[in-house]
């Protein structure tokens, strides 16, 4: 079997190799990866996250190259179509019976023994070929292009929010942070909730939120300024990606208020944790969520996340492309895989 | 006007200090306590919590010694009544107006305006009278001890768990904590879930669990044991009081689980959030809570605190008994005004 190129993890640095195609199990797909996305998380594995040593990459589009041991129907539904995936494997794609407490529950992303592309004992996106299993798969509609449709997932962790508080009980909702995901997250709650602000660092990055219809406010180095206004929030949404953000969002959650956490830099914040039990806050930890909600939104153009791509790199110069993600005021960055043809549809 | 006994922090101790009976308001009662509780926010204020610099003390039982500007009728309704009293004075009593927008939502635990019995710019329970507004005021029915009564405070501060939870959805929930907020905590819980399970470090306090029905747990110093046990619950209570409890229960909650935080100690945690975001748990701060749901539970015996009392001292001797309540093992200390018959009803 040809080899073909990957990227992995290796002394906190992606390090190219040429191996296999991955092997498939009855009911997975084999997926020719169009393009990718480098998302933060990738740059916390890079440091040592999760300990993981294969291949990173979680935001994809693709093509079903192949797939295994499903009937003739069901292959030809898929072979050639273009998809995006689910990225928690649970225990029924792998085969495990009986399946964990959490999936009999339903909650198959909290699966106990869940592989997590690219993140989790188990291949990810920087690379030529990736294996799902179909169940994990979802068809891009052809209105949706390649660079929309290589947002579903992170815009899908934007949806979970959704999910698990009921936004429209809100009049207005704050944003911390202005990165990739907090910027897709302004625009979801926008859907929801009449006044979505965003704060965050960075001028370029506020510029973009407000360009988007959100209103961007400037947080200086120290969260003084905004104690000092007082400026405070029945609903606030924690992105900045650093320690620091759960103390702020603290302080501007208001007594009873819902406080939604997505940060996952690793390493441990000093924070007070009586404020929480004095305004009686709910906390609430927000992951991955539902694909199909975040490609409507991509369908409906209610979410246009284009602005949010700073360059796009050919997948073969990976390593200098999320070397690049890393520089201040860059958002979005692309793997695009060379010697594809146009996006097709099955 | 006489001069009455009353204690205040100063230097990190209780000082006793002669003062003129409290100043009423309209329609503010003033009222001689009859037995009080010692808390750990007493103790925590001790050390400077919230610099109060006033008499601390917000778990009572007292008589209605005076009222004013009410109607006769309403005055003879409380007259000699015995009382115990909701602790957070908001905007309505301070005669504010407009009423803030917490109290005008109805959550007048939260008034930003609000004084606090005993723990903000408001005196309290350690001196022979105190002054509340009538609106604050729940009678204790004759069924009701002085000894039972003065747990309202803490028991009704159990009992807003179950405002704020769904209790009745979960088979089991752990305690974390073995004090004797934690013990009132799983009294509570019990008579809503039917397995609740208590962990601690001191044995004569899970004995005193295990009396009540509760299973209880010894945790040692380091909290591996129970990693390795794998124990873990959809509903969780942290009630340590200490910084490391919370650690703990981010662990011992399943994904999107359930973890009630009720330690209000001061000073930061070194806390790793990213759990709270990968299994996507629900946190929630608790403070105070329904006086009636907690009368209405020792009324029918279904929560029986008096075997958490470890020692009644003479008000007189509060500095004393604050000292006596910091040993370890001790559970609830109470103070006890001199000079008072039995406890007589309106």
């Amino acid at each position: 079997m040809a080899s073909v190129l990957s990227f992995h993890v290796a002394n906190k640095k992606l390090k190219p190799s040429e191996k296999p195609l991955p092997k498939l199990r009855p009911g997975w797909a084999l997926i020719r990866v169009r393009l990718a996305g480098i998302c933060n998380t990738d740059v916390e594995i890079l440091r040592g996250y999760h300990a993981f040593r294969g291949t990173p990459g979680h935001e994809f589009v693709g093509e079903v190259a192949g797939v295994d041991g499903v009937p003739e129907s069901l292959g030809k539904k898929w072979l050639g179509r273009r998809v995006v995936g689910e990225i928690n494997v649970s225990c029924s794609a792998h085969g495990y019976r009986p399946v964990c407490v959490f999936c009999r529950r339903g909650h198959r992303t909290h699966c106990a023994r869940r592989t997590v592309l690219g993140i989790v004992a188990h291949d990810g996106a920087f690379a030529e070929y990736l294996a799902l299993p179909l169940e994990n798969l979802h068809a891009v509609p052809d209105s949706v292009s390649d660079e929309q449709a290589v947002f579903v997932e992170p815009l899908a962790a934007a949806c979970e929010i959704l999910d698990q508080v009921n936004a429209k009980q809100f009049l207005e909702a704050a944003v911390l942070g202005d990165g990739k995901l907090a910027q897709l997250i302004a625009r979801v709650l926008r859907t929801a909730v009449p006044h979505v602000l965003l704060y965050g660092k960075h001028e370029t990055k506020l510029a973009l939120a407000r360009s988007a219809g959100i209103k961007a406010k400037k947080v200086r180095g120290d969260i003084s300024d905004l104690k000092r206004a007082e400026e405070s929030y029945g609903f606030v949404v924690e992105a900045t990606g650093s320690p620091s953000g759960f103390r702020l969002a603290q302080q501007m959650t208001e007594p009873r208020g819902t406080l939604v956490l997505k940060s996952t830099f690793h390493g441990a914040a000093s924070i007070e944790t009586w404020p929480i039990v004095v305004k009686e806050l709910t906390v609430v930890g927000s992951r991955c969520g539902p694909f199909p909600r975040a490609m409507a939104l991509l369908r409906s153009g209610k979410v246009r996340p284009a602005p949010l791509i700073t360059r796009t790199f050919p997948m073969s110069e990976a390593p200098a492309a999320i070397r690049f993600a890393q520089k201040p005021g860059v958002l979005k960055v692309l793997l695009k895989a060379s010697g594809l043809g146009p996006a097709t549809t099955g």
